[in-house]
Formats: structure tokens, sequence, C-alpha cells
């Protein structure tokens, strides 16, 4: 495997266990886990950008975004793939260059044209089947963490990356 | 098995995992989870109206039943079994074109008289009793999810919504 | 098993699985089961009432117990085993027609003073010892349920229960 | 072993699940166990102080410590191997007297300096690898205290310390 260019991800079901917290009040929550933020540091240690893609659109995923300084953020996307093209074609990448992660029926279009994509140990068989990668641990367990150990087991890269940081 | 006309649905232990968050300052949480989403998607795809029958009367079922644009919402319902013969009677359905989950002991007389019901995994024996099929998943995990894939499953339905679906 | 009088029953740990949510805003939040209300009703339909004795001191308890209309409720408690000994003389019953559940240090004593004592499966080890048994149900799991349906099984109550209920 | 003259913890992934909920509105929780709480009690038992040292800068865990009495508290700490150097120093201890529980990457190098140290069973190996010792025990199912009942059991304290509680 090459190293991305990209790393796109999906947020409910992979960076939560697809759990959507409603109060009486009317407030909305989602549960993230802070083992994901390693992720997105190993990435910002090798210069690869990170964005996310989600079809919902709220400002829980606006907040978690900047805490985590995600280089690009598209919510309530109808057409997942479209928008990724569009964004390869801004960026110069070629669909190949990016990596993505999803766990459901609107990332499969998307998961069969990057040129790494995977899902959560707990996405439906039907989705996983597009997938190059299912992954051992689950949405909301530190998905996107396991992603990119994933991508930079199989590149090599991660006792680097871990270096890097411990001399940080 | 025949395709279902209606599909009615417990909330509390189905689409959630019983949690019920108490707030010191008086508000009060659900925990949905996404994944059940996709039901409600594959229904509406193939013309099959969804409705929510519930115990408890909250602001929090109705957001989210607005939310995903549910057809039918009945909340604070006393005798289930009674207000289902009078929603078969309204939409002139007979009992045996609808198929209900619930989990608990208030859900009993109904599981028995539908044409089609199920229970999540974790709905107690005595209760699991009177469902011609328990799932495989918990309330919470996508159990309404899961049991519209086992209809969809056994009407052999299943390809043909993914396929509507990714042709949208 | 004789049928107990009175069933008192600890919160957290028990109600819950010892999650204390804190928010930055200075509110706080327990995660009930709903698995739990058919407990109390259980106990409701033999005309047992049911306590709650809990070390906290919550509105989020309190609110609980009135949703479930709680018979007693004592909070911010110190020393269990001394007010349920003040309890069983007001209510003018011996401590072995007393059943409790609870799960950690703080009711050692008391478990081992009352008819039929129990703690839920993830009790320490060191605790569980204490109680005449051991539920294979986790705290917040449905516990409390777990409980009462133990005691209705040792007293072959459960299905006259189950039929009472069913006749309302 | 020799009993630590002085316990710190890390809060995210130890004393939680790792799990950061984010709402809507702006607020922010995190879920502790109540079962940690013991082991905050078993350590002054002892009169060990017990620290947190965090990444993270909330009210929240403000909030917790507050709550628990806990006797030092470093929050929005970038270098936790030099703080806990300068607290060695400020309270004449050695860091052989001091005793760690963390979980991931930013706590590698204070692992690796303390007397006593471990991680949640679900620390990634790679900071595993750095721990004297992995509980058994996940972050948020009472992580801190399985920590603190490792240390008493390896130094024969833990029965100790129950009948110390038991007798107050």
């Amino acid at each position: 495997m090459k190293l991305p260019k990209l790393v796109l991800t999906d947020i409910d079901g992979v960076w939560t266990d697809g759990g959507m917290y409603y109060s009486e009040s009317g407030d909305e929550m989602k549960k993230f886990n802070t083992s994901d933020s390693a992720g997105v540091l190993f990435l910002r240690l090798l210069g690869i950008p990170v964005g996310i893609i989600t079809g919902e659109n709220t400002q829980i995923v606006q907040n978690r975004a900047q805490k985590l300084r995600i280089d690009i953020l598209h919510m309530g996307v109808k057409d997942k793939l479209h928008l990724v093209k569009q964004i390869a074609t801004e960026h110069r990448l070629d669909m190949k260059d990016i990596a993505y992660i999803g766990d459901d029926i609107n990332d499969i279009k998307l998961l069969q044209q990057v040129g790494v994509s995977a899902c959560p140990a707990n996405a439906p068989q039907y989705v996983a089947n597009y997938a190059q990668h299912q992954l051992d641990v689950k949405g909301g367990d530190g998905a996107f963490r396991a992603f990119v150990e994933h991508i930079l087991t199989e590149c090599n890269q991660l006792d680097r990356v871990l270096n890097l940081y411990l001399k940080l």
C-alpha cells in the first residue's frame, strides 16, 4: 500500500457507535472517543490532511472538528462520491490517493472508488463487501484511529510516527 | 412470509437499550442509533409506512419521529393491542398485514396478534416466547433495522431494496 | 425462600452501571434502565413495597423514584445498616423479612443482615462474598429486575405475577 | 512491591472509556464510574495522596476531583513527565515512590519513569509495552480502582484496608 495523500472519514458509526442522544429540552449529543485524536495526530506528523464527510449537519461535529483541527469539513452531504471527486479535483489528487472509512449504505459508492477503503467491525455485511478492509474495532471504539494504524502498518510507518511523536 | 403493509415498533428497549438518562437539572435523554434510520428508509423505498407505538410520552420520541419522517406516532399508549386494532380498522388492514417489534411485558398481547412479530436479542425469555422471531441484535444496537432486514430477507427483497437505494 | 415484605435497593451500580455523567456546565446525569421498572411493577402487583437506600443525594434519583412511584426513598445515607434497622422497626418488620441488593463496600454490612441479599454480576468479589446470591446481570442492565425475578422464581411466583399483569 | 507514596492518574481512557460527549448547545460531558471512588478511599485510608494529571482542561474534571477530594490536580498538561518530576521534587519524593496509570501515547514517557505503572486492558499494545502491568479492566469500567487494588494486593494490604473501612 502507498501512503494516501488525503484521509477522509464518515462520523456517525465511525467516530461514534451510531448513537444519537436526544434530550427532552431539544438538545442533541454525540459521543466521540479521545482515542481517535491520536489518529489525526499521526497523520499530521506525516503531513497528511484529514477530512470529515458526513450526511448530518450539526454544531456537534463542527466543534469536534475544530477541537482536533481537522483540515476539511463537509456536512449535510447528499452525494459523498460526487463531493469527493470535487475535492480530488480541487486538491489535484487522484481518487487513488484518497483513503476513506465509512460504515453504511450512503458510503458504498465512495468506498468503491477511493484508493484505500475500510469499515468498522460492526458495519453491515452488505456494506463491508464494498470496503477493502474491515477493521476489528467497532465504530466509537477508536475505529478511525484503527484505520490510520492499519494504513501506517501496511506502509511500515507506524514505528516511525511513534518515534516522531516521542521526540516532539 | 408476505411483506407486511404496515410496520410498527416499540421505542424503549428496541430503538434504545432501555436507557433513560436523567439529569440533575430535570432534563431527560434517550440514545437512538442512526443505524435504525436505514430500516425506515428501506421500508419507505417499498412504500410501507412505519409507526411508533410507545407507552412513554416524551418530546424526545416526537423529535426522533419527525427527524426520520415516521408515518404514525402514538405515545402514552396504555393498551397497545387495543390501539393497533383501531389503527388496523382505520387503515383497512388485517392484523395479519401488520408487523411489530417490542421487547417487554406490555408488548406481549400485541406480539401475539400481528402477522409478523419479533423481539430484540435481550428481551426477557417470557416475552420472547410470544414473538415469532428473536433477533440476534440487542435493543439500541440497530434492532429495528435488523427487524426490517429480517422481513426483507424472508421476503427476498433485501437485494432489491439495496439496488433501489444505490440507484437513487 | 419466603417472599420478603419489603424490597430495598441501592442505586449506583445496581440501577446504573456506576456511570456518573458530569457536564462542563455543571449538570450531572445517571442512566437508568426502563427494564427495572417491571421489577417495581411485579412487586406492586404482590403488594410488596420498594425502597431506595443510597449514599448519593441527587435530584436525579428523586425524579426516578417519583416516576416509578417508589414507596421509600432515603438519600445521602452514611450508615445503611443503621437506617434499615430503623425502617424495620418503624414498619414492624424483622430484618429477615427484608430483601436488599447492593454492589459495593458500603453495602456489605447490610447485605449480611437482611433475609434475602444479592449483588449484580460485576460487583467486586470481596463484596459478592457477603451476598447470598450474585446475579448474572450487571448493574444498569436490569439488575434490579433480575433480583426481583430471582426472588419471584425462588418463591414460585413469577408465572403468577405475569398472569396478574396480563389480566390487568 | 513497596507501597507508593503518591498515586497519580490520567483521566480520559482511565477514569472514562475515552468518551467525550459533545452537545449541539456546546456543552460537553464525561462519564465517570462511581466504582473508582473506592480506589481513592482505599488510598486515603492508608494516608496515600492521589493526583490527577491530564492533558485536557475542563470544569468536568475539576468538579469530579472536588467531589472525590483529590489531593493534586493538574490539567492542560503538555509534558507529563516534566510536571511529575517537579511534583516529586516539591513533595521530596523519588520517582520510584510514585505510581501512575495512563493509557495513551502522551503517557509513555511517564509510565517508564515511575516506580509502579499500569494501563487499562484496552490501551494500545504500543503503549502497554511501556507499562509494568496491563490491568484486565477497561478504562471507564473501574480501571483506577483496579490499579489501586492491584497495588494493594501486591503489597498484601487489600484485606487490611477493607477491614479498616468496615470498622469506620
